[in-house]
């Protein structure tokens, strides 16, 4: 930590800074400048913390030099981790597709969705069955009957379910049937369920606020590790800017710098991020050449009839073009398409015709 | 609601959303341009919605001409709103001025800053028992121990209560002390706590998240009032930009145009947006001036040993500036300071020492 | 200046950056933390600079803790400064209202205009000849022709103009013609044009560009005075946010931190932030209320007609309502109404007929 | 275009926007709604603007429906166009490399820059000779001496250069050096400098403002393309946010939404979108991959000595990896490495000693 002073400091507030540092087990070095004067401080920065060294007479900045994390730091865990989710892994030696309709309908529709994600190249589905929406008048997800249909669906194809708990109150629920929790944009401060699903044993897929800083995404993610769980992967969405001609900005560039100051794996989501059908593919290549560990995507049998988000589902001719794009890509990055935990050959001749 | 059309449409394309929309109990008038052809929707706006026409072939835009909210909307309640807090009014006629700790600490220094509000003109009492923090390893606040020691101020300087709450599951445990519930900046979009508070039956203080647009703030709101509760004061606490001196940009025009979308009052926070003591009084006269329904402002017996926020805490002379602001201002704008509920002189022989 | 070394820095490392510090002239002082080491330097940080430190080895962040602007700053000037502009005042014991036409449209209007503003409290009378458009196919003023109206309207009515200037090969041009040059938003860091108005002899009123920070605005400002020119008048005029209610963001903020920052005089344009006219009037209040030097207001006599921004021009009971507003509020602020240059008695039997 | 009347609309303000529309040439349509009337207008879209519709008694608001710009539309235009500079094609079909110092600094850290890019696969040479830098302190570039250093580093390495132009008046200058102009983001709405580049005769590549829509940015291209220049290839270079962890937010999904909003080509500057060299080979992929149609990377020989961004610029090892994404990438979008436009046999002996 640095303590820049002001340029008027007398020799007192100089003394009675470094006292304060002293009496809270800290050192204190004073560099004197021509024109400001700068104390370097060492020790534990939680304590100096306490200290409102910004308050002081003659104090004109305080800046922190260490990361405010550090169970999901990488500054103590050096090699990147990899997330096994119900067996399948999330990490740096694969590339993951996460995929299924943006809401849980019916159980045909989920059914369809699910098969055309593994068509796609999928090993995980996802599905929503608890959908916060900005409007109370939007459709909110059908609940716990959502919840069965899903895992009616994994019984049937095969694919491992992640789904989104917006409630502290519900986790429970979800926990019975999901193998991945989702901490959604809206929700990545909501600390007391940050706390909850980190209670809660299962993995945890923290979506980044659409207005989170970086630094401040890891430390939701720190919420979550501190109750003993750091089975998180950190899902890149967009962020909010004064740009309108997508719902948010993909920050592409936060996929490197999250892997460089977290061991924690980092996926994208090129659906909600662009929010338009004609963007996924673009930034599902995008985020896959620029080093992510997986991507997390909507489809969906009937786009024109879905009841939240339509306008961002991959249907028929896409989910062609995404096979493609995973079966190509990871390789050039030294990575392998992960796979669904269950042999293909099982599911195989499921249709949405035999529910 | 509007359809634009491609450039490239084709009859039937115009004809099959014509179609669509008399279906869904809609009429549709169609007018060709010279480059573009639009279709202007008349009837249940929301029955429109599940029709997903932008995903309609031919379909290249959906514009909304109507609000996505009712209840907290001034198109169909035109006066402006005065909302009681324990017989405390905030409206269109006078300023309240809200003041307290920003965390409850001990009860001395929570009657001390209590002191220090009544004194620059405050009718209600902050203060935060559950602390919504970044960072898993700041200060979360005193829990049930802070209510407790708001609930004896109280009885001690006769200021109703205004204080946050973070989780639906302790909205109880908050109102069985508070006067006013506080919806917190990150929990802007928590809609399970938005709908605990909606029907707990006590006034709700809706700050507005930093990330939030006007519009979305206002949907916030109709999910509070969905649940029958229409005793919501909205909160403008500054956005984030990219603008670093400030901790958030106070956005000051949010307050007009809050009062002309929506007839519920809207206060500003001071101290939160800047995150500077040096901008509170300089804040808190613009945003009388502006013509806010009040403001709510931290201030502190010692900043420099503040557990939260203690940069931005008005202490000793800045209080009886702000006491000069709130005698002398609020009658250029046509208003009375709002007052406490009881008399001021049963107050009076108060001091931090007589706890 | 302050050195944050990496977590995995050796002590080679930390030896080779204090070499090269003595080497530019400087002088080093190494804190070693438990986590981090980092280095202050002391000399002379222009020096620094050209060291890249950032690219050494072991080095992970450079942190600048002085000002990058000097002759703007006040630091080393710590009155306030009081800019004239042909004998009006600009500064911190007086509100300057600067009034008129968006465009210079027609020597009618630009009279009408310009008596409007009079009546209003106007000292110096705004109105553009070269319009910046965002489009080609917008109108972009009437060039020098506007410039002669103007100038002809100051005989008549005995405001000083402020006119803005596009174009580094303008600049003589418009001196010609103008008491104030006004440097736009767009124009902010078009340096050939600061340079350009920075050799010009004439006051320069800066605008903050929409996307500038305080400190780039800052320096921008510095670009002008490097030239010999320190009547410069700093205008903040909103910045671009995620907000769409609104054209631009009005950062109200900004006003008492420039002011804390530089010795320049800070007014506000309440009319291109918010880019609607219901807001100017509550924003020019809120303007006045921070504590700005003055604003710059659009009124036009039919702002329907206007071919530049009619949508925020003040008008008829507008104009009255704004007299009142600077008639009553400087003196809250210990101000005085900034006046004319000339007896008001000489311009009062004008009328738009009269031209 | 669509004006969406305010709910108290009366007959009278709809027959008089009517009347007004018709006036001007245009055809109005009335579409009747449950809360709102709206009005569908056909005709010039130019000669509504004049209107002024959205000050009109009974209009809440005015909707463009069609693009502001025409000539570098992909409506009338649907073809990509393929740009040549100095026979070097950018377009559709081809990756195309530019690479070089950020600043010219010396002949022999110019020539050895050159080699470096030709080595990574570069067609092009970029290369600043007038720098525009936020501090009047900074170093501004070589000027005319780097001009002609770039045209003999070019003689040497076969490489056609890229260079800014900050000035109107030294358009002619830099024209008589360079084969492509580069206006920087700083200047996207400098209007002037547009008109005398559409005007130079020489390709031009307009980098999108920091603070620019996508629309805006188009705008500004159709300026350089009125004056009768559609030799324009757009640069998307990052946008300012509200993240600080890397210097602008690299908006990677503008780059397919400007591809298909116009006919131009786009490619993408990762060295100034991140500003850390540990992003570039990251997001080069991700630009690649995206579909960009080149990208523009800083090279540097010695990058802790550079004069100017030296944090940013590749180096050594990285060039080999650079060219390894060259030579790899662009077949997997279908598309092929564009070349040098001499054969690379002539400039193979020549090594920074050479000079």
């Amino acid at each position: 930590m640095v303590i820049v002073m002001a340029p008027e400091v007398t020799q007192g507030d100089i003394d009675s800074v470094v006292d304060l540092v002293r009496a809270a087990g800290g050192e204190a070095f004073v560099s004197r400048g021509v024109s400001r004067t700068i104390i370097g401080l060492v020790g534990d920065v939680d304590h100096f913390g306490a200290l409102n060294l910004r308050s002081r007479s003659g104090v004109s900045d305080v800046i922190r030099v260490s990361v405010p994390y550090k169970l999901v730091s990488r500054e103590h865990h050096s090699e990147r981790s990899v997330i096994s989710v119900a067996g399948v892994p999330i990490g740096p030696s694969t590339t993951t597709l996460i995929a299924g309709p943006c809401s849980v309908e019916t159980p045909e529709q989920t059914l369809a969705a699910a098969l055309m994600a593994r068509q796609a190249g999928a090993c995980l589905l996802r599905g929503g069955a608890f959908k916060p929406r900005s409007s109370p008048y939007a459709f909110q997800g059908l609940g716990e009957a959502g919840l069965k249909i899903l895992a009616e669906v994994r019984a049937e194809v095969g694919l491992p379910i992640v789904t989104e708990v917006v409630d502290p109150a519900s986790v429970d629920l979800v926990c019975a049937h999901a193998d991945m929790l989702q901490v959604g944009t809206r929700n990545m401060q909501n600390f007391a369920l940050l706390q909850a699903v980190g209670s809660a044993g299962k993995p945890v897929m923290l979506k980044r606020g659409m207005n989170a800083t970086i630094e401040e995404w890891l430390m939701a993610a720190e919420y979550i590790a501190q109750r003993g769980n750091l089975d998180i992967v950190l899902c890149e969405r967009g962020i909010r800017t004064f740009e309108t001609a997508t719902r948010n900005t993909l920050d592409i560039s936060a996929v490197p710098i999250a892997q460089r100051l977290s061991h924690l794996p980092v996926i994208v989501d090129p659906s909600h991020s662009g929010g338009r059908r004609d963007l996924v593919l673009p930034l599902t290549r995008a985020a896959i050449a620029v080093g992510a560990d997986g991507v997390i995507i909507d489809v969906h049998p009937e786009p024109a009839k879905a009841l939240c988000d339509g306008d961002q589902a991959l249907a028929d001719d896409d989910i062609r073009e995404l096979a493609e794009v995973m079966q190509s890509m990871p390789a050039m990055l030294g990575r392998t398409l992960a796979l669904p935990p269950q042999p293909q050959a099982a599911a195989g001749p499921l249709t949405p015709a035999s529910l």
